[in-house]
């Protein structure tokens, strides 16, 4: 007889087991299908549905496959248990069922009225990832990714508006959006179809916070594929990318805002601790995430004189790239701060030091890398998004909420982007024109982001209304606005197929016939960022990097011998061809420029293919210090020099 | 007061949280640790402690200091609670305790006597991995990689001694091995240590089947570097991979033979069914793996009229490439068969096949992303390997049976190479000598399969034996054997630093004398890999790739439509250079040869860098058509013409 027993319960693991490999195929064969789509939409110049799009499509025909056409098989779920002798959940348990003992992992707390939605077929709740997956597995990636790929010069000349856009609009379009919520919700409360202490304004709110994560993916990659002015362009990926940091820390602190009392008065206190608990996290990720990125530039710039350099060996660097960039986030949640914003900063650190101490093939390869893992991870979110609207259990579609969600999301970007740019064009002396602000608002798509933190919580029923209202609207954006975005350019005039090379020749030539830019660009950014950048260019980037000028001239005197010993010997040789123009504008950035200008046709496609794809910037493979060298060159002689570039 | 308890929940969830963070934190910190190793051993040419030794070292001494330094926190594990409603293990348990309803997930079944290693602390148990995990994430990557970087050529040439020393020889180890513990288990039973009935002959050849799975990649990482004679190299790597899949396999199979009636006995039914199920699974996971492979390669060859082909989008290609890949595992685990042996046979395939068609780009991109998948998977099991000797909490060491083990291991050794190679050197022309030989019976080591077989049942104490057992053997054999490669060399006299060009040239040499070459490659190959190769010459290389003779020549003639269709156009241009000399020897060899006799001094080092690393041999970067066009010219003009190479 235990033989018997011992076979059933083979059995049973198998079947575990076999669930979860038909599972991921499912979600591979999505990805297949999205991949193979794509490639016929390159094919064929169509732009009205964008992969995102696609794999959403996909996502919704395969829930509803999946939805209708599986049968429900387990019986044992949707039956609780008692037990008497526990007092609170421990994180494993063991139960002797007849004789045997098993073991049994925590998973989640369930509220009373969504044990109903567990007697479901097995399928779907296989189907359905833990909410902790897209915050540890997929969303770093992407997110390192948009940091890392960052195109330095146009975000740093336009640091000052994007932070300005990510910091205040994110506040003012949760604020808003709260507000608005807040009415609507009185009124179905009003209605009938919700009980007042269910809703209250924080839950409005933190409603509010997690609609302003903004995800222009699909417009981004448009507007790369058009070289759509670059300007535009920066501002639109710089503010979805640091907004997106705001949007999770925001939630977070709304969601740990309680106060003492009736939870519909405002208590100064608790509100302090809620700014207090925003600004130290996200102070706290920061410093985490650039921290291991130094760390990771300083290993990588090491040059003891009987060592080979690690970047001899561009697997390990790849290798200590990816571990270290990887331990800021785990080390940013293990500290409880928020692993995201950390790996953001990270990747932006990271891009600005540590790539220039990379070897080629390490540049290449870290890239490729990230930009794989955010390709692959970007297309998992979209595509469960899709099968979410069918197989998620408890969805709670609210008419009135949904309305006044879509109205809200809508009057909140108009705030945030209309009245900022109004005060940005005060100070900025290249002024941010009304097609480019009517562009941004018809911009602000919701995805992943929004999708991520709406389905961390979905226990009681707000946060299921919440949570079906936020599926909807990314549907609503993604299709509608990402589908429209080449028609809304083309209505409202906006300069497409910019050649970063001509902007590039007229900058030269104000360059080289004044040194006026220099006062331009510094006037453009703000006085504090002015000194950052100072004392970035000459003492951080020589300690971290093999570019910048040698510490000896930097420093003063009597620090001689310690600055002899930190500066890579290859600053001296730089350092004839160094001058100060390139302060706010990137080397690589210049690289990029001429080579394209040197032999356009066949780099062209190359990039064309392995850039739309991702809808996000490449990072110039071309050495920088070449870079420098070439453009220097050019300074010098007054024409320019292409024979060292064959 | 409900309040209160949403906290405390919320605070117990974040507790798990954060726990999976610091425990993967540690393990990164292992990696980085083995990475800046792994660099300082470079330095100075460090051979006796290879990366992977290192590895088990740096968890080894995680493993104590977890052990010893961290104290037992949770006070509920190890109570176990009845149930009496209950028949079986449900996948998912619901249970209300104290008016909230928690959702467990079914992790494991335990054995009554492992109950109490379960209220150990903490930590300790958060350290320990799914087993699921090796075979399902880790070993993949490691298994396909291996296949995709198998040396064609060498592999093709000995494909019969490799075929022999995996299926025969890991056979002959499996027998030998589990009646050599037969004899020792009946004695720890005589001396009262061990209950009769508690260790049948079958658990002693389960033993004797993962025991069986040797992995000398220590061995092979140092051969790789000293270049060591490439047929010995060549042996000993095919062995390793087609070995690990036939230990698998096997092992699966001794598993679920069960005899109906006294299990000591042989019940010639169940061991038919057995024999029975080892050739299914095998030849099913076979067909699964290389049709998957099929299909890339058809997708990435395919050249519709209207199309821009696959290879345009590097990006695309590596997606699906890796997402194919990938669905070769998981269709063989759903379909019951064994998904690492499909991915061994993925990637061989694709590498045959596939690899031809994807553009320059993407062969790099593939090799990189799988080779980075090794290292870090490879080095991963080595860590957990020397933590698992301190964090898993029911080792049984029995003296007796470790070191019946040792000799078991050993005879098993020595009765699989020598005899195998006797016979084998009766039908080889190009013999295998006695020092070759030796270097096989020492290169026997154990690792990543061997653990990784051992650990996914260790629930009852026979197992929980072996698996100590097999841990120290590992241990044993990776850091002696491996650490005594180079002086082992020495002493056997085996030829090292061979440079491959010689080799070639000689060959070469001999191909332009006379066609002679053709006719020994034949004998040495069995006849009916002889029509294999034909007819993958002629017909599927032309079908499934942009190489090989158009199939308008190979068809016969009533097949022309069909053929012209299917034939990719850069076949006929190939034709006019194609003859018939690269029937055995694989073009990117010849490539990689000229290549590096050309420039040397630049490529060695890169590839030094990247390739020892891994202790696998890489896929050559250079295209192959190019290659043989160079052969080409070079056999038709009569000497060589360099200049289409610069």
């Amino acid at each position: 007889m235990e033989k018997l027993k011992k076979y059933v319960s083979v059995k049973d693991e198998d079947r575990f087991y076999h669930q979860g490999a038909v599972e991921l195929l499912v979600f591979n064969f999505l990805l297949i299908l999205t991949i193979l789509t794509i490639w016929l939409f390159k094919n064929h110049r169509f732009r009205f549905l964008h992969e995102t799009g696609g794999a959403m499509l996909y996502g919704l025909v395969m829930g509803l496959i999946i939805r209708y056409a599986t049968k429900t098989s387990d019986v044992e779920s949707g039956t609780v248990y008692e037990c008497e002798k526990l007092k609170s959940g421990p994180s494993t348990l063991l139960i002797n069922i007849t004789n045997q003992v098993y073991e049994y992992q925590y998973k989640r707390e369930i509220s009373h009225h969504n044990v109903n939605g567990h007697q479901g077929n097995a399928m779907l709740q296989k189907m359905t990832f833990d909410p902790s997956i897209f915050f540890n597995i997929l969303l770093p990636p992407i997110i390192f990714h948009a940091g890392y790929s960052l195109k330095k010069r146009h975000f740093f000349r336009n640091l000052g508006s994007i932070l300005t856009y990510a910091f205040l609009g994110t506040a003012i379009s949760c604020i808003v959006i709260g507000l608005i919520m807040y009415g609507f919700v009185k009124a179905i409360v009003h209605i009938g179809q919700l009980k007042e202490w269910e809703f209250h304004f924080t839950d409005c709110l933190f409603f509010g916070s997690l609609m302003s994560a903004t995800d222009p993916v699909t417009v981004l990659a448009i507007f790369h594929e058009l070289h759509v002015d670059t300007d535009l362009y920066t501002l639109l990926f710089g503010e979805s990318v640091l907004n997106d940091a705001v949007a999770i820390v925001l939630t977070h602190s709304i969601s740990i805002y309680s106060p003492k009392e009736n939870p519909n008065t405002f208590d100064a206190a608790a509100f302090f601790q809620s700014v207090g608990n925003f600004l130290g996290i996200f102070a706290g990720s920061f410093a985490m995430g650039s921290s291991y990125a130094v760390v990771t530039a300083l290993i990588s710039f090491m040059h003891l004189t009987k060592f080979t350099k690690l970047c001899e060996f561009p697997m390990l660097e790849t290798g200590l790239f990816f571990l270290l960039s990887w331990s800021a986030f785990l080390s940013a949640e293990a500290a409880g701060l928020t692993g995201i914003v950390a790996v953001l900063f990270c990747g932006v650190t990271q891009a600005h030091y540590t790539y220039n101490n990379l070897s080629p093939d390490s540049k290449m390869r870290t890239k490729q890398l990230f930009e794989f893992m955010n390709f692959l991870a970007e297309n998992v979110i979209f595509c469960y998004m899709g099968l979410a609207l069918f197989t998620f259990q408890n969805h709670i579609f609210n008419l009135l909420f949904i309305f006044g969600a879509f109205v809200a999301v809508f009057v909140a970007r108009a705030c945030n982007i209309y009245p900022l740019s109004f005060l940005l064009n005060l100070g900025r002396k290249q002024k941010i024109p009304w097609n480019f602000q009517h562009m941004m608002m018809f911009s602000g798509l919701r995805g992943a982001i929004a999708f991520a933190l709406a389905i961390q919580d979905t226990e009681s029923q707000p946060k299921q209304m919440m949570f079906t209202t936020a599926l909807l609207i990314v549907f609503f954006t993604v299709w509608v606005f990402g589908g429209g975005t080449t028609p809304m350019l083309t209505w409202l005039q906006i300069r497409v197929g910019v050649d970063p090379d001509e902007d590039l020749k007229a900058e030269a030539a104000s360059q080289s016939a004044s040194n006026l830019d220099k006062n331009t660009t510094k006037a453009e950014s703000a006085w504090l960022f002015r000194i950052w950048y100072v004392f970035d260019h000459k003492y951080l980037k020589p300690i971290l990097t093999h570019t910048g000028p040698p510490l000896t001239t930097t420093l003063p005197n009597w620090c001689n011998p310690v600055a002899r010993l930190l500066t890579s010997p290859s600053a001296y040789i730089d350092q004839l061809k160094e001058d100060d123009t390139d302060y706010i504008i990137n080397n690589d950035e210049l690289t990029e420029n001429y080579e394209s200008s040197a032999h356009t046709p066949v780099p062209a496609q190359d990039r064309t293919g392995s850039t739309q794809v991702t809808g996000k910037e490449d990072i110039n493979e071309g050495d920088l210090g070449l870079g420098r060298y070439k453009l220097q060159v050019e300074h010098t002689t007054g024409q320019p020099q292409m024979s060292s570039m064959a």
